[in-house]
């Protein structure tokens, strides 16, 4: 079933919207009657709504879920295109991901993954084509380069930012945390520029915003070093932890899961292509509009709205002031992801980077199609940011221009992607906050306003900005509304 | 309120069985008809046992958990001594450990936790104790040496074991990996015993009895290298992952929040010091008998015994052969943990290792007391195995002989432990299997029999042997439980 998410471009059919996944829920909705109050009402079906919903239905709530798209997964979805999944959004997984590693064995698929890099085949070399270096060299010597240029940017403290981020889930534990969060990776570069090379320059630069997809001057500091405290303070860590381990069947396998199991409690409603307008707040619970002039009323809402998003919709009472500062800050990340799949078995092997002057900065060769070719995976940001769509030809040559020239241009079979920017459910990528946001609004950022509890990977304390994140908020929020209304109470119980 | 379990001995008092836990549970039982027919029992209140029954409950089941101690926790449970938590057996935890932090997060608790080790003050130094080497060194140096000889003892294939297992919950995933399950880590040092220095030997050694609390002879290097990959293949991440982080006021103070919020359901029944003698599946469900006739019954049984203690309930019909087999074998950790209180402020920053002359091993300045004293822990096994309570002089000279002689002997001014070897639900500590037993047996430990689902820590897939693994497994039961039951089909369902 296809999605208007997304974007396909083949050689034969050009550019199409919309991509065929799994995550499509068909029909869009199971609600018959309107008039049902609900529990609870949970706002967005991403790994955070999705948990959220499926955990307070398991624990005895009536539950509906509200969603604007066609399709579960929010930022993180997967294609099902020609029998490849090809990931538009969160991809990769690791059992130091609480959180997703717990949902991942609970539902036995901790085994259901493969390695993205596979550096035995081909063309098995590291590509760096920056004005100050060009260069190709092994995995190993790619390793070593980035291991020595992030070890100084993140040594802060002597040992590497473990004084200053102890404990990576109480973000600001020490004063010295707070502090780093008013820096941006740009004034960190420029403390240690004199200690690095020209090499540790051009690969750290895009390896910090590989993080953030924004540029280096929105890169809040703090937030790259909490990132690296949660994958063991070292570059090795951040491979396993990022980018190694990603489901054989897409992430869409894993979320429709949780689909399922709510499906299945018997108590959990739901309407996609229902975008909500407007949430309003009776005193005695909530009352929320759709795009269609639906209303649908619950004790408590659950708002899984991405910060981005927040302020298009009509709050009733207005939003705190502090939730809103944070919104008009906003997450920065605009990364571009652009999948390609390329006619040459040679390049599975093969990563680059291509740094200042391309749109995309970061590849990696992630796996090989059914037809035998190569999927190569770009990413680029805000950083000489484009729309992908709008160009398919600039985009194709952002892809060619990640190899260093050869006597063969790549022969680009196809291009998956899909448009974070441009998604009025996203407006961005995953979290990533500019300096300052954290140390001043992550509290208001998660604070409840009234019957409605705010839960969204883009604050959440351990795996921010991650699927893990989300699962972390959406379990936090389910077992917060779930308490209240004490379904296990008959006496007080509406059930 | 004062458990049996444990011992207590004080210059003033000398030994005292019993100690006091807020893990204690009194009233011991709630259960007021004794015909009610469950949906599940499930036997054992460790971690396993608390979140199977957690879980059952929140979604739906009626449950009835039997316990033959009079406290919750199992192998894992905290003192309240003097307003001091001794940890009594599993102690620290990590956000890299799925299940556990999950749960932590789940409880607002990921806050709440400290440090063992403090290496800022007094005393802060490693003492190498052994006829081969006495040193007294730094904890860099100490570190250093643990690396290197850590690093030798696990490369089995020029990567440090990444690719025999390149994921640990799928632990025989190459053939390989299997293979190393036939050597003992004996085997594996005689194999690398020209690369090691004495010193790196005298350190290895005890180091692994840290982890198997057996002899070298029956540690199975796979289940070694196991927890090595758990760990991120590297020294540094044993030490953040199995002895960093540990909870503020105890483990007792986190197991209880699983059985209160089981409680809560008002769908949870339990009854203390009920060990369970016979565990009878009459194809309709289970019939179980416990130490005083009284008999239960349910739908189906999650048995959350330890693999030791298996053998110590009859099972009609008897268990599968390949289930007995592995209990047979049996888990070989016969860990001795001995806290001793000491009056020197100084000591709270020492490590020592004494090998292998001295019935305790390996030991830790891990606290300071309300007294103002050093609480130090310190490690022993089935190499020269003790009982600590049968002879209070030999293990207060065990205590001693961990620290090189000095002007002064450390005056010790309490011990407190448990003798999990004697413990008759234990029957030994965390599970570590001997050469063969997981190769042989995984599967059969796993496997259920009739309507009893077999759920422990001492055959999880990731943490084995951890609470973290408890969890997992728990996790596990309780949903195959659910899904059979199906609580949320309401013509089905006996609710």
């Amino acid at each position: 079933m296809t999605s208007r998410d997304g974007y396909c471009w083949t050689k034969k059919d050009g550019l199409k919207a919309g991509v065929p996944t799994i995550g499509l829920i068909n029909p869009p909705t199971n609600v018959t009657d309107e008039n049902v109050n609900y529990d609870v009402v949970v706002i967005g079906a991403g790994y955070c709504g999705l948990t959220a919903a499926r955990n307070a239905a398991l624990e005895g709530l009536r539950v509906l879920l509200l969603e604007g798209r066609d399709r579960i997964g929010g930022r993180s979805w997967s294609t099902n295109l020609d029998g490849y999944p090809y990931e538009m959004g969160g991809t990769w997984v690791h059992w130091g991901q609480s959180n997703t590693w717990r949902e991942m064995m609970r539902y036995e698929m901790e085994k259901d993954v493969e390695e993205s890099a596979d550096f035995s085949r081909g063309y098995n070399q590291f590509e760096l084509n920056s004005p100050a270096v060009t260069a190709s060299m092994s995995h190993e010597e790619e390793d070593e380069l980035l291991i020595s240029a992030t070890k100084k940017f993140a040594n802060v403290d002597g040992v590497f930012g473990r004084k200053v981020i102890p404990l990576p889930h109480d973000t600001f534990r020490t004063e010295e945390a707070k502090a780093l969060d008013r820096l941006s990776a740009k004034d960190r570069i420029d403390q240690i520029a004199a200690e690095l090379t020209p090499k540790e320059l051009a690969v750290l630069e895009p390896f910090i915003l590989l993080f953030s997809g924004s540029t280096l001057e929105k890169t809040s500091f703090h937030e790259y070093m909490h990132w690296w405290a949660m994958c063991g303070y070292r570059y090795e860590g951040c491979l396993d932890m990022l980018i190694t381990w990603k489901f054989r069947r897409g992430q869409s396998s894993f979320a429709i899961r949780f689909f399922e199991e709510a499906v299945a409690t018997k108590r959990f409603s739901y309407a996609f292509n229902s975008a909500v307008k407007l949430v309003k707040d009776t005193g005695a619970g909530v009352e929320i509009t759709v795009a269609s002039g639906k209303k649908y009323r619950a004790a408590r809402a659950i708002s899984a709205i991405p910060l981005n998003v927040l302020r298009e919709v009509t709050w009733d009472p207005p939003l705190p002031k502090g939730k809103v500062a944070a919104a008009s800050v906003g997450n920065v990340n605009q990364t571009i992801k652009v999948h390609a799949e390329i006619s040459d078995k040679d390049l599975r092997s093969w990563t680059g980077i291509t740094w200042p002057h391309n749109e995309l900065i970061y590849a990696i060769g992630d796996g090989t199609t059914p037809a035998g070719n190569t999927h190569v995976v770009c990413f680029g940001g805000d950083h000489k940011h484009m729309h992908p769509e709008e160009n398919i030809e600039k985009t194709k040559r952002a892809v060619e221009n990640m190899f260093l020239p050869k006597d063969k241009k790549p022969e680009i079979e196809r291009l998956v992607f899909h448009n974070w920017t441009k998604d009025e459910f996203a407006k961005g990528a995953w979290f990533f906050s500019p300096p300052g946001l954290l140390a001043d609004h992550l509290d208001d950022m998660r604070a409840r306003h009234g019957n409605v509890v705010f839960a969204n990977s883009d604050w959440a304390l351990g795996w921010r900005s991650f699927i893990d994140g989300a699962i972390e908020e959406g379990t936090r929020a389910a077992l917060e509304v779930r308490k209240e209304l004490d379904p296990f109470n008959q006496s007080k119980s509406s059930l």
